[in-house]
């Protein structure tokens, strides 16, 4: 089926003739991961020369002969093909390529069999490390072949806590979120969660807790009038927005547990005649780069850090990613735009 | 920095035993890319037996002595983390899989020297093929080492047509888009383009010759009062919807040239108290998944073939995709939603 190409291309030899350096400089540059031991001008006479003669080195040959290739795996359930977490590989990449590194993806769509068969394949090509990567924040029963590279766990958490995992932070975020709510100087705040705490999801039971803490801590009970459980779709933010802003005592802003039920509390608040900010504050969740800043006012939100969840994932491989079990939460920054304003006077 | 396992596990040996077949049935089995000379039930046996034993072959090994590997390469620039064509990955994964093999992604985010490493690191895997997919459709300079193995343009062109590429037909999306709004009974037909004709992308080129097709062919005259080019942003579908709109002989329907456009003249309507579908229609092109079926009404549009494409360019590439620079235009089929209707009486 493939068209063969004989290898009678430049030797190393040539390479290292053409850069002015030794053979060993050049095996050295091009087979470290991070090839720092050379000074960068070093580097880019051997990487300059190898462009120009078109040296290819043998992969195969040399991960047989030396163990390791330069290579890190990135696993992911549907990660890659869902529109949300795009940014994961990107930053995942950029900090490889930072060591000369390369990301080979693989995509399971959550099929054992094809997850199983990847692993494979990457472990037989010996990958320096494995970066296991969940669509959305869970807890993952991860496989244990995974335990033979550094391998770290991300955008979830290690049911079993061997793996050390990277997620967001999603305490921190819904008191950020509700925080900022109380310092415009709103006391009527609600919550539309994005599911059940029965759920254990770690970003529903984290942005509620979080929004309980800062209405807590600023001397506000919680009222479950205030609160409701949906689904994290536009249909939900619609229906309980709708419901909360027809009460007899509605709220004066609401943290909406992510940007697309903070959409349908957008469309709730049309369909009443109510403005965003100047009659109901909004916050959201997630800042999708496809709606919250599309939305009319722009939406303030918090943003899941997806490049730096991807860098943080490949810098622990790049550590050995001893499998501590630790789970390192990172900060979901608020992002402003023009959705939240102080309450109206009451008359 | 990886933690090596000694490879003491089963060999082949173990796993024929364990089948109840001979060892070259499963060296056939695993190492042939179909393994389709063994019927289903032998292969699953194999198989399973694979699976209870934990096998593991050790792909650089067969690589090196077979010279080929169970591995398709899809070597993107954006189009993996971008949050449109996810979907794309999934169908040529899927394909791939079908077939047993698997399909290793990189991404190059544009970057020439990242592009160069990682086609060479795919290259000297032995990679059965390699899909070279573009994030959005355009004409693109494809690395000659491409031409070493089995190799399709996806979602884009091979500028030099050497390669055979899969791309969307744009012209026949433009066509049916602009048709159904003529069947609905619309004559005043607005399109809002995403570039220029001169910017030559052929989504914008396409497109408008596809509405102009389906103008001309209906007996309409195409007006240049009715044609606008934005960016593909909702602003300029606002900016250009307000003008089309408010002007002394408003369309009754509007082709906007992608969704984002067509959430702008949404906007647009809701300004200025018209109602879709029933003061004015409206068709998309793309068929977002984050935005087309979540607006208000649910919007009728085109959508991107993209599980399509993906299947066709690893379909092509099973067949040993010879380098005769075909293009295949793939059907873009409308997704009726609820912004269409016939127009109005005239009073």
């Amino acid at each position: 089926m493939a068209r063969s190409r004989p290898h009678s291309g430049p030797t190393m030899h040539d390479v290292a003739a053409a850069a002015g350096v030794s053979q060993a400089t050049v095996s050295l540059v091009l087979n470290s991961a991070s090839g720092s031991r050379f000074s960068d001008e070093t580097r880019q006479r051997v990487k300059d020369a190898v462009q120009q003669l078109g040296y290819r080195t043998n992969a195969h040959a040399k991960t047989l002969r030396e163990g390791i290739s330069g290579i890190i795996g990135f696993l992911g359930d549907a990660v890659a093909t869902t529109p949300f977490a795009g940014k994961i590989i990107e930053g995942a990449q950029e900090r490889a390529w930072e060591d000369g590194l390369l990301l080979l993806t693989m995509n399971t769509g959550g099929d054992k069999a094809l997850e199983s068969a990847s692993l494979d394949s990457m472990l037989s090509y010996k990958v320096a490390g494995v970066v296991y990567a969940g669509m959305y924040h869970r807890r993952l029963d991860v496989p244990e072949a995974l335990e033979a590279v550094p391998s770290v766990v991300l955008n979830s958490q290690d049911r079993k806590l061997r793996l050390p995992s990277v997620a967001p932070d999603e305490e921190l975020g819904g008191y950020t979120a509700t925080r900022h709510l109380i310092e415009a100087g709103h006391t009527q705040v609600a919550m539309i969660n994005i599911e059940t705490l029965e759920s254990e999801l770690p970003a529903a039971v984290g942005r509620f807790n979080g929004y309980t803490k800062a209405m807590t801590e600023a001397g506000i009970p919680v009222s479950s009038e205030l609160v409701r459980f949906g689904t994290g779709n536009e249909d939900d933010g619609f229906t309980y927005a709708t419901e909360l802003l027809t009460s007899g005592k509605p709220p004066t802003a609401i943290f909406c547990a992510n940007d697309r039920t903070a959409w349908g509390a957008y469309q709730a608040a049309a369909e009443l005649h109510l403005s965003i900010p100047g009659d109901v504050s909004i916050v959201g969740f997630d800042n999708q780069e496809t709606l919250a800043p599309h939305l009319r006012p722009g939406l303030t939100t918090l943003e899941l850090p997806f490049v730096e969840m991807g860098r943080r994932a490949v810098d622990l491989i790049l550590q050995g990613a001893e499998p501590d079990g630790r789970v390192e939460f990172m900060t979901c920054p608020l992002i402003e735009r023009n959705s939240v304003t102080h309450p109206k006077e009451k008359p």
